[in-house]
Parts: structure tokens; C-alpha cells; sequence
């Protein structure tokens, strides 16, 4: 049997959840731009209307490029912990569909979040799902690197695994200080939203990151 | 010629069936969020009204989360089923294929259910649906179990079949009482179908029925 | 390098338009559900206005299940035929992606008809849609079996070439027809929209071809 | 372990970010297809109106069809592109997601062009985000061919390089001259953004780069 099909035995272990999870991620990703609503104006108009009308389509856009990058990172780091993994189980199959339940909500907060920036209700409503989101991928990796480090290549150590972890937890904790601060001022609230993917995405950090897992020379 | 494509040897015999399969539960699954519509307020408003609007969007979030975990239960399901698949026929695509058809079905009766919660044809609709789509798998799993056991590694004994075949069969089963109570008290119905998915859901039985079918330790 | 990256000369010669052409196949026919609307009523109504409404649905039902159907049969001719490969150039990854453009116009004329079942306009939107897709995998097929016979397993003789592509050829053919016959009476033609599909999806016929292609004992 | 996933060191080192990609590919080609909206007409109308109706449609599809034919031209050149890499890193991969970003935005300008097509603002706009995508792929592209040239095989020499990136900066430079041409006249602007994506496509010239890449005999 193992001639009929020999793929079997070298079939990654997460192959089809690798498969499900670039649908979603691609899917919540591109489905945001449909929040990008083009301008409605009257039959006759000026262009001067038509640029007021386009700047006012800038916050939803601002949205669109901030859950767009957000959803990236997230699958960045994705990537980075499929490839350290050596099997899987049952337990940690449910961990990542519950990251894409809330990768998949995204485009809600987002779309609320460009509708209202500066209502009090849509600002914690985004900042919640993001925060959930972080806490799912935190629990997620502390389950595979101290739950069953069996799960990871031998070649991570407990070192990295905790200055791995530690890093990652950076998310949720700003996550916190942003909602938090919306109750001293909501526009160092939306500054945040804005900063944090960015500190994520700041390579150095992460070449290091992959450095230390052993995926880039 | 095998040396120009060595990979079709390779090829497990459903990939794409699996990729298109990857596909349709992702986008089905990511589709539903379109349903959470954000809240339509007038220019002005008090944050009371806010929060009144954004409570009003519960139900609908709820549909998204219950039909989410739905597909996503399929999902699991359906990566078992074809990881214990030695070979495919045409019949069994055909019977994946119209569990797809389904699957991609479910954002309509979600949809439905989550504008009239309390309308019992919209609550018979989904229970519907959703017991066809079991029904489908079922037929699909007594197909491969039975009618073409040689589809199925030779390792899943007939008693591990006999025995996966009647867990499996408690879905549609479990729909059919559902929509049946309907007609006594729609919220037994309600209740149940949040139920149900949480009951497939519980990890110790699907970890009992991936050990039987030796696909994790 | 061959040893830094060995999978590159195993890799299937269409895996990534196959990739793509999976993501396109399950997205269009997903997207298709969005047409089947939730029925709209006032605040109060009967119960019997509830089912007559959602009556009122079923003609973009209908439209969804056969162009859910009509794009799973081109699937599933697709991955037959990109199993028979052997290898491939430009010009056919072109006549695959216009036939990928074609494929994601379906949601249009079905969209379409179903808004305006009995209009003559619409009928032969869709009629003519289905006939250009159709053309187009005809060309394809023409291109790959005669015109580049190299590119094709040689286990499938003229004989079965010429064989399979007078079977292809039936599609065209019967929406021409159907074509022609929206003149004489519509309802013919709504009624031949319904049975091309089923025609085309009887096992018998399939299994047979498969067999001929040697995809299946 | 390298016995309990042998695939790892199999695996193509961007195999993810390809599957990624062909799902925002794929998925932003097909939505386009949601912005081809159906003639809605009052419940009584003429032959004639529908008509009328269905050509206002024209500029939508036509929109529809040069934005899925853009959209296609960057897949093929991104698949010739990952075929010649021998290894990635992570900042090629967020040239990658950039790329990504632009081409999951195109659905927005598309829209804007197809509701306002003699509009300047929506001009420019289209004009704005297919340059920005352009200069993404050439940035990229000169990435891996002269800043990392050790990610891209020996065999592609440097003469070719500098040979293909010429031939890609086309593109950008194209853009620039049909967004200054807007200033002069918007309808030379339009014939050129139907006649860019024409360019590109013809396929002697692809199939010549092709061949100099060693991918097409």
C-alpha cells in the first residue's frame, strides 16, 4: 500500500490546516477591501466635491492597510510555526482553527472601526477581537513550546523558545494598553492601532526572530 | 516520461480535490462575516443607542460563530476521512462535491436565521439544511466504509467502521429531533442547534476516534 | 543546488495553476450563494407571507445549485485533464486562465437570471456566457490533444482523443441550441439550462471516459 | 526526525507564500466580478429599456475584464518568478505581501473607474494604485536579480537580468505616461490602460523571456 500511495508518508503532518488556514487568511485579507467604499455623489457634481468625497473614503482605507498588515503578520508568524513543527494533534488543530475564527472576524471590527473612528464603542470592539486574536496565538504557541514541546523541532531550545514567547506576548499587553488608554484619549488609542502592526513588522526584530528559529541564514 | 514527472506517481490521489475542498470551507466559512453588519445610525446619536445598536448585532455574531464551528467540524471530519483514503472513484468525488455544494449553502439559512431568530420557517430552513449536509457525509463515509471498503486503508478494522459510522450518524439524527421540537418550542430548537456543534466538538471523543483510526498517538 | 531545493524537478508542471484554478473554481462558486437573498418583510407579518417570500427565493436557488453544478463539472474535467499533462507551455496556461475568466463571470448572467427568470435578454446572457465557457475548454482540449499532442500522456491514443473531444463538443453544441430555441419558447430553454448540466454529470458517461483515460479501473 | 518529516527538507521554500498568493490572486480577480451589477429596471419595462439597461453595464464588465487580465499577467509573472528562486527570506517575502496589498486594493479602483469612467479623480486613482503595483514587482524583481543574487539560480545570468528587468520596468513607466496623458486628453489615458495589460500579454514576447529564463523550451 505504501507504493500506491507513497505521498502519505511524506505529507507534511499539517498540510490540508496549512491549505485551510492561507484560504482564510487570504480570504479575511482581501475580503476587507470590499469596506473601501467608492464615493457616492449626485448626478452633477464638482471635482472639487469628488476629492472631498475620495478623502473621506482615506479612513476606510487606513483600516483596509492596517487589517491587511495586521492579518499578514499574523500569517508571517504562521508560517514561521508550521515549519518548526514536527507533528500535530488534535488539540493544537483546534488552537489554530479558533486563530482563524477571529482572523476571520477581522474584517467586522474593521469595517465598524471605518464607519465610526471616533466612536468610543467601535474603538474597544477593535481593539477586544485584536486582543483576542493575540491571546489565541499566544496560547497556541505556549501550548507547543511548553505543553508538548514534543511538537517542535529538538533544535529550538527552551532558551529561544522563551525569549520567543516573551516577544510574541508583546501583542496581547499593547493590545491592553491601547484599550486601556481610550478611556484618557481615544486618538492615542487609534495612534496605537497604527503602531503596533508596524512595531511587528519592523524586520530587524523579526530576521532575529527567524534567526534564532533557524529559518534564515 | 516518469522521469519528467516523477510527482504524478507521488500525487496523492485526492490533492486537488482536497485543494478545492480547502477552498469552498474557507471561503464559506470567511463568507459569513459579510452577515455581521456593522450598526446604521443616524448622524447623531447617544453612546446608549451605540450599545443598544451593537447588541442588536448578537445574534447574527452568534449565527457567525455556530456556523463557523460547524463547517470547521466538517472541515476536521472531512481531512480525517481522506488522510485513511488509499485510492478515489469518480462516485466518491461526485459525493464530496455535493457535500460542498452544502457547505458553500450554509451562509443562506445562516444568513436567514440570523435576520428572523424566532421565525420558525427560518428556523426549519436551517435545521434543514444542516441535516442534509449531514446526511451527505453519512452517505459519503457508508460508501467508503462499506459499499467500497477497499478505498479505506486495510488497518481500520470493520468494527472501528461500524463503530466511527454510528458516531458519525448522531448529526443528522440530533437535526432531525431538533427541527422535530421545533413545532413543541422553538427556543429547545435554538438551543440545540448551539448544542450540537459544541457536543462534536468536545476534544476526548474526537481524540478516541482519531486514535481508532491510528492517526494520532 | 539541486540539492538545496530537490522539489523543484518533482513538482508537478501545473501545480500552481492548479492552485489557482482551484482557488478560482471554489470562490466563484461560492460567491454564487450570495445571490440566494434573505427574504425581506415589514416588521409584522403572517406566516404565510413568510413562506410565500421565501418561494420567491427559489429561482435564485435553482440558479445556485446549476451553476454550482456547471462550474463543479468544469472542475472536475479540469482536474482530469491536468492529470493526462505532461508538461505544459505559455499558450495553454493563457487558454486556462480565459477559461478561468469565463468561470468567474458565472456569478453574473446567474445573478442575472435570477433576478429576471422569464426575460429574453437575460436568458441568452446566459446562454451565451455558458456557450463562450464551453467554447473555450473546447479550444483547450483541441490545443492540448492535436495541435501540441506532445504535451499529453502517450497512453491516450488518437482514437480516444478524437473520442473525447467529440464528447466535449456535446456542450457547445446544446447551448446553441438552447440558444436558438429562446426564439421559439422560452421555457425550452430554461428547461434545457437545467437538464445540460445533468446530462453532463451522469456517472455512466464520466466513468467511461475516465476509464478511457485510464484514471480510473 | 528528519525520518518523521522527511517533507520539510523536500518542501519549496516559498510553497506558502505561493499558496498565499494564489488565494489573493484568485480571490481579487473573482470579486471583481461583484461589481458587475445586474440592470435593476421597475417592475414594468420594454425589451428596449432592458436593453439600454444591459449596455450601461458595458463599462463594468469592460472594467471587470482589464483588471482580471491585469491581475492574471502579475500571477504568470509571479509564477515564473518563485520557479527561478532557490531559496527566500523574509524580506523578499514582505516585497512579496506588498505586492499582495496592491493587487487586493485593485478591486477598489476598479469599481471607482467603472462607476465614474470619465472622471479624472477615478482616472487618476487607477492610474496611481497599477503604478504602485508596478513599481512593487520591479523593486522586487531587482531585489532578488542584483541585491540578493544568490536567491535566484546560477543559470540565469546577469545579462538576462538586467535583459527582464528592462523589459518589466515597461510597465511602471507606462502607467506614468498614461496618468501624465490624463492632463491632455482622459480618453488617451483609457485606450491606454485597455492597451497595457494587451502589451504584456502578447505572447512572443513572453514566451522569448520564458526561454531565456530556461523555463519553456
Amino acid at each position: 500500500m505504501a507504493f500506491l500511495n507513497p505521498m502519505e508518508t511524506f505529507k507534511s503532518v499539517t498540510a490540508r490546516l496549512e491549505a485551510l488556514s492561507d484560504g482564510i487568511f487570504g480570504i479575511a485579507a482581501t475580503l476587507l477591501v470590499l469596506e473601501v467604499k467608492v464615493p457616492d455623489l449626485p448626478e452633477k457634481y464638482t471635482q472639487a466635491e469628488m476629492v472631498t468625497a475620495l478623502l473621506k473614503v482615506f479612513p476606510s482605507f487606513l483600516s483596509f492597510f492596517i487589517s491587511f498588515l495586521t492579518i499578514l503578520i499574523y500569517w508571517v508568524s504562521h508560517d514561521s510555526m508550521t515549519r518548526i513543527l514536527v507533528k500535530s494533534n488534535y488539540r493544537l488543530t483546534w488552537l489554530n482553527l479558533l486563530l482563524l475564527f477571529w482572523i476571520a472576524l477581522i474584517p467586522f471590527p474593521t469595517h465598524f472601526l471605518s464607519e465610526y473612528p471616533t466612536d468610543l464603542v467601535a474603538i474597544l470592539t477593535y481593539g477586544i477581537v485584536l486582543l483576542l486574536t493575540g491571546i489565541t496565538a499566544n496560547v497556541t504557541v505556549y501550548y507547543m513550546f511548553f505543553i508538548r514541546p514534543d511538537l517542535v523541532k529538538h533544535s529550538i531550545t527552551h532558551d529561544t523558545r522563551v525569549d520567543l514567547f516573551r516577544k510574541y506576548l508583546m501583542g496581547p499587553i499593547l493590545y491592553v494598553v491601547a484599550i486601556g488608554l481610550a478611556f484618557v484619549h481615544i486618538y492615542i488609542t487609534l495612534a496605537l492601532y497604527v503602531l503596533i502592526p508596524v512595531i511587528f513588522f519592523i524586520p530587524v526584530n523579526q530576521e532575529q526572530i527567524l534567526k534564532e528559529m533557524g529559518l534564515e541564514k
